[in-house]
């Protein structure tokens, strides 16, 4: 990259991926009406956006569908009724759904990337479930779908861990290795020693590097930004940073920040305006101290989030003297 | 510093000044009870925060007192009402009051600093103030006040105009030069560029340089963290990010980065849930669609707040083509 003012260019290989359903529907289950649904993925297309994540590949043996809406299985059936007649080449956008090691019925419900509007499976997993991330990415892989592999909370493991799945996914068809700080934890110092790691373990088998930032620490965006200035070319965030406990990387501050002429954050304003300012009052999500402070113990955000669904979602102090006292 | 983890270590030197009052006196004019200053100043102390800044020492001229509360102006006769007893060196704890150039009466307000409760003048000034400001400073200083230089608006004037207050300042006694992001309109690789600026023009003076950041972008926390990194010691903070507009880095996340042990976040979490929470009620401050706008387009928050505080607060679509049609 150029030292001279890098804010002022673009690079055009960057892609955004929107995971708005995705992650958020993990706030609400995925009780998300068709009409909310597709609004975002309007907004998706109009902004200029490369990839939605519409939603979970996961089993209904785990999330029973009396439970779960539609977007927890992303059922063909589903994706179809929605995204039927999508065309990727047409409109630039492509869609993902994401599928959990450990939760997926892989197996059995992908079919052909070519009758499916979905372009993308994302394989989310824990370092111990690296095994069946493999499998799932060359069976993905072999059905056609572009793949990536999201390592999930990745502050929580140590370097030798981190090495053993990083020689594991070197050598599958994983177009992307993604960041993923799930407890909100990592500041800007731990972004680079990551992004170092990853890069030298992937060094050469041409994969792209991304990053999903959540924002317990209000640190989603600026760990976004400087995943982007390292030479992260895959970017994940929601809009209006919908997604469990403190959320995500904001779309429309990324949008605003990114200089591909392509984007456009109006529509994304506008359907934060209509559809997320409203699911806001009924829903809590974004930064606050619950989440700040299991975010800055690099701990899951489970028990902040059972907080705010409380009783006394307001009484800090009470979480912060129950969190110390177990520690 | 090492490169060994350095956020498993802290810097002494590092000195945090909570400005609550001061900024978030913007937001309400100043109209604190006594009690509410009372309890942030006893969180400032119970904290172990260096600095509490209680709020502007400037003139009723131009603030008149039938609009603005007393933290406005900062009469000694109020300091002495709140603060008449506080010993700086048994608490650790030092009081400072900021006089604006252009809107103080500094040549006849300031007392001389052994009969007032402050220790420190922080000057703020625009750039083409920087004669008033270096006279202000020279002035308190002589008066046996601790002094700053707090540049505002930085984003939006050109190099040429920095250096030439660089120069300036350097040759005043002033401790702490402060990098003044007021439109929240920076990201870090400008937070960069502007530190090394200052620090080049600043070496050998023994002076200090300092960090007060807004949260237009959600990078407050993550821009002082930055300059922290790169060497900043004087790091300004509010409780709950309460100040004008989007509001600051917060305290409480400032205090659950660093790892000094004198530290202690839980009083500040105290008086968010006991004060700040109740007051967000009825106050608006804090990241939203409009100071996002206003932030990415280096404009003052004015407008925002204005938007904010009008008839359609939430409807950020017509902020957002207001603002784009006036470009």
């Amino acid at each position: 990259m150029s030292d001279k003012a890098p804010w002022i260019t673009f690079r055009p290989e960057l892609k955004v991926l929107d995971c708005t359903i995705r992650d958020g529907g993990l706030v609400n289950a995925h009780q998300f009406s068709d009409a909310f649904v597709a609004a975002v993925y309007r907004a998706c297309l109009d902004a200029g956006l490369d990839y939605m994540e519409i939603g979970y590949k996961n089993s209904e043996r785990v999330f029973p569908k009396a439970k779960f809406g539609p977007w927890r299985h992303c059922d063909e059936a589903d994706v179809q009724r929605l995204f039927g007649g999508h065309d990727p080449e047409a409109t630039g956008l492509k869609l993902a759904a994401m599928a959990d090691a450990g939760k997926s019925d892989w197996e059995t419900a992908l079919v052909s990337s070519h009758e499916s509007p979905l372009s993308m499976i994302r394989v989310a997993f824990y370092a111990h479930q690296v095994s069946e991330a493999v499998d799932m990415i060359r069976h993905a892989a072999e059905l056609g779908y572009e793949t990536t592999a999201n390592l999930m909370a990745v502050s929580n493991i140590t370097e030798e861990e981190i090495d053993t799945v990083l020689e594991a996914i070197a050598d599958t068809p994983a177009s992307t290795m993604v960041i993923v700080d799930s407890f909100g934890h990592l500041y800007r110092e731990q972004i680079d020693r990551l992004y170092r790691h990853y890069s030298a373990a992937l060094a050469g088998t041409g994969k792209e590097i991304g990053i999903h930032a959540h924002n317990n620490l209000q640190l989603a965006f600026a760990n976004t930004i400087e995943a982007i200035i390292l030479g992260c070319n895959r970017v994940d965030s929601t809009m209006f940073g919908f997604g469990r406990g403190a959320g995500n990387c904001h779309t429309e501050l990324l949008l605003g920040f990114l200089r591909n002429p392509k984007f456009d954050v109006r529509p994304v304003v506008e359907v934060i305006q209509n559809h997320l300012l409203p699911l806001r009052k009924e829903l809590d999500w974004g930064p606050s101290i619950p989440y700040n402070i299991t975010g800055q113990l690099n701990q899951h955000p489970r028990s902040a989030i059972e907080w705010r669904e409380g009783s006394t979602p307001d009484d800090f102090i009470g979480f912060y003297d129950k969190v110390v006292a177990e520690i």
